[in-house]
């Protein structure tokens, strides 16, 4: 048993090998003709905050590509403001990575988001297409374990696990396989034994929060974070079903089997002595990224629980735009205090790749 | 007994016979007097979206008119954007039906609104005022067996009711009479019996999203749904007393009664990948609305629930604009995809209005 | 033992008198001299809505002083649009009464918030700095007996408190010394007796609305109330941890301990139909204030709770800015209706000020 094990062990460390890591070096060879060339366009996955990142990409007077399945064809072709330029289609969404030279031929960054960690996975490793931000922040963010070492180190606190002292219940349970919470549990008592399929963690009690944040090194001033700035951009809450409406049903005492699929967003704002704390917190966990792999530049959103006593956890990073952005196509409560145009995620990033172009910086935030 | 029942059901059906529906030849007729006079106006009772009505009107440069009761003249002259331009001063509600003159002299145009539905309810089968949209929706909403047969017919999934084979519980018993969902509840266990005042449908568990969706067949482009094109305008979600805040009485092992009253909206946006299955369901709504009764020009809501397989359920249609889009009176994160102007509902309407008087298509859109 | 209380009554009372409230007389002519000088300044706190504040005033170009922490210089320096113009760093918050001079100097009116109210307390009596509104109103709502008296005498309905006739469960457990909510509990009986630092009252069933209204004697029209107009700004609800995802655990049966500390707040509109309700509420606030301490200029928050036959019932007022403001920086679904700029509570305020030394009329809005 212990043989075969390590023989299997053996066969994936070297399939690990194998996916050879694109190098920065042929990135910027990209990215010098790029510069080059002029004209660089916007391109991503249609899907998760898609609609936003064309919207903003629009306002900046950058042409797009949108990578789509025929069945969304119509629907990204009917939002005028936010209609890609161009629109690239695939039979299936694993297929996307067979499209890197189309994708470079044409100048394209690529604007990577949840769908994007979902459907090309570490693939990414080794697609020669540049992305906006750091790539190796989103391999930090597929692997669990290398999550969890980075937000320890940014000195954040962090839900238990199982396995690790003084964990009490109540306790939630996790699958790997499970698509974004379906099936997720809370339990009142620690279970016996951890099937290897689950995450069992401490369930925090308090509120969730998702502040976005974004990270540049390009604009000057603002809340200073290594040699860039963090910007706050805005704040949403999630809405997961079953749980967040349960309560109705609970009230009649009926408690059907609980779930976690997140499907919208709700726009919020944080009691501003709060501010402080999570201003920080970003900073912190953009230096650690740049001492630990090479930065964070672009859009990241930590997913926190606020206790009675006003601490603050977070128990998990998403080192891209996350969907929450979406409430706010035209700005929030906190990019109106930074900018004096209506300023989404999406035009932001977009807002950052411009000027990178202008001033042949992109090799600083793209790989 | 059966006898008496009998008798009842013929007096009924003489009286709705009584009823006759105004003709489309009738409307039209006053139609062509407004495009040839011109200054076309638009009309509604003062309650529901009205603020929001007259605000978007006169974006558009459209003149206004409130029906109202005397205690609320004071409020609809507060809002200076929203103020309209003229009030025509009812002792009650009721005598609404009684303006038909009035309004059609003025060049009237009424925008129907659930106090609309509330106040007149099938007698505006018989008024003849020029009403946005198709007064047939209307009549199809209240009718509860012909909004079933018309949501079915589009092909969407519905809630279980009492007598359909496989109905579980849990389930929610509503009333007739009831304004507003007071004094609904929800039950573990089917009844023994239903009571005649009684709808016992089956209460889906999931969280609920509230679509708006315009319906225009004057613009071109966008989602395309049978001869016009479905705009997606926003997304609410209704916060009804009791029930939305009694966890915080549960928490204490507290159970009061429950109520499903509306009393407000929060704006929410929706989970991208679940955008194309919206945007089928109005289409398909709306195509099959052409086919039964000839169409449903303008705004319309489906009540939603999204359960945690991401699969979505209907358990109700409003065939006009609904008070969830006055949380958007300056546009949503959706309008702001469609329209480089703030649009909300109301402003979509007037325009809808102002082009169909341009282009002399008022009939297509107003009967 | 009677003995003892007396002495100690009679100590509290001379220690009463000592602190002599600053005369209208003394404020007016430091607003002469303003008056005279031009350049008005705003003043306030570093916290709770101070970046509205501070952004709300440039858009009325008017110049801004912050009063911060060491801590926090960083953070109100980070937002361009909400950027004091000067910063006052004091070692502690309770330093900050020490300011007077400083601040007359410089021509500024503090906008009081909910920090100072905290930090400040009732010492602004005596504090020679012109207070935006009325101080007397920030006094009354400190004492929560004025309080009370002050909403009943304006006609509200109250919850039932310890010690009143027909007081039922569930009840609320508050504290007076608790920060915001920490550790209140609901009761689902009435305790046998109340503890020195507890204040028990009915636990209202419903769900809660935060209307933000203002209240200006120098703009004409809008709702008739005293000799001013009553503005409904926007409305928010509150996000209390750990209450307000509570549900979450007790649909697992986990019943940890509540707590009702205010983090965050979200937006929300009316049933429309329920305005004529709330302006009437605001109006007759703002009269009953004129009556019984010299009225209340500027911005006030009614704390209410909407029972499932749509009653309204009011648990509270706050005489000044709340912080659920912070959602509308751009303005809000009601603000859109009066103004047409971006019209947030701290942009009002600046505006009042601004017209109020344009008119000559500081007087009238400052205390």
């Amino acid at each position: 048993m212990a043989k075969k094990r390590k023989s299997r062990e053996r066969k994936k460390a070297r399939k690990r090998k194998e996916i050879r890591m694109v190098g920065r070096d042929e990135i910027d060879s990209i990215l010098e003709k790029y510069e080059k060339e002029k004209r660089i366009r916007i391109a991503t996955i249609c899907s998760h905050s898609a609609l936003q990142i064309f919207h903003g990409a629009k306002m900046e007077h950058i042409e797009t590509i949108g990578i789509t399945t025929p069945e969304r064809v119509e629907l990204y072709k009917s939002f005028p403001n936010a209609r890609p330029d161009e629109l690239l289609v695939v039979e299936d969404m694993k297929h996307i990575i067979d499209l890197e030279e189309e994708l470079v031929k044409r100048n394209a960054v690529l604007i990577p988001h949840g769908s994007l960690v979902e459907y090309v996975g570490s693939r990414i490793k080794r697609w020669k297409v540049p992305i906006f931000g750091n790539r190796n922040s989103l391999l930090w963010e597929m692997d669990k374990s290398k999550m969890r070492k980075w937000l320890l180190e940014s000195g954040l606190a962090l839900p238990k696990r199982w396995g690790e002292e003084g964990l009490k219940p109540p306790v939630i349970v996790k699958y790997h396989g499970a698509k974004g919470g379906m099936g997720y549990k809370i339990l009142n008592e620690l279970p016996a034994r951890k099937k290897k399929e689950e995450i069992i963690e401490e369930f925090l009690v308090g509120v969730r929060f998702y502040p976005h944040y974004f990270y540049s090194k390009l604009l000057p001033g603002g809340y200073k974070a290594g040699h860039g700035r963090i910007e706050l951009m805005g704040i949403d809450r999630r809405i997961e079903t079953n749980i967040d409406e349960i309560y109705r049903l609970n009230s009649a005492g009926v408690y059907p089997a609980t779930s976690f699929t997140v499907v919208g967003n709700l726009p919020v704002v944080l009691r501003e002595s709060l501010l402080v704390k999570y201003l920080e917190m970003g900073k912190k966990v953009a230096e650690k990224a740049e001492e630990l792999f090479g930065g964070i530049p672009g859009p990241f959103c930590l997913e926190t629980i606020i206790d009675e006593k006003m601490n603050v956890k977070v128990f998990e990073i998403s080192s891209r735009i996350v969907a929450g952005t979406n409430i706010y196509p035209m700005g929030s409560p906190y990019s109106d205090l930074l900018f004096h145009e209506p300023m989404s995620m999406g035009r932001r990033i977009a807002r950052e790749i411009r000027i990178g172009e202008e001033k042949r910086k992109l090799k600083e935030i793209i790989y």
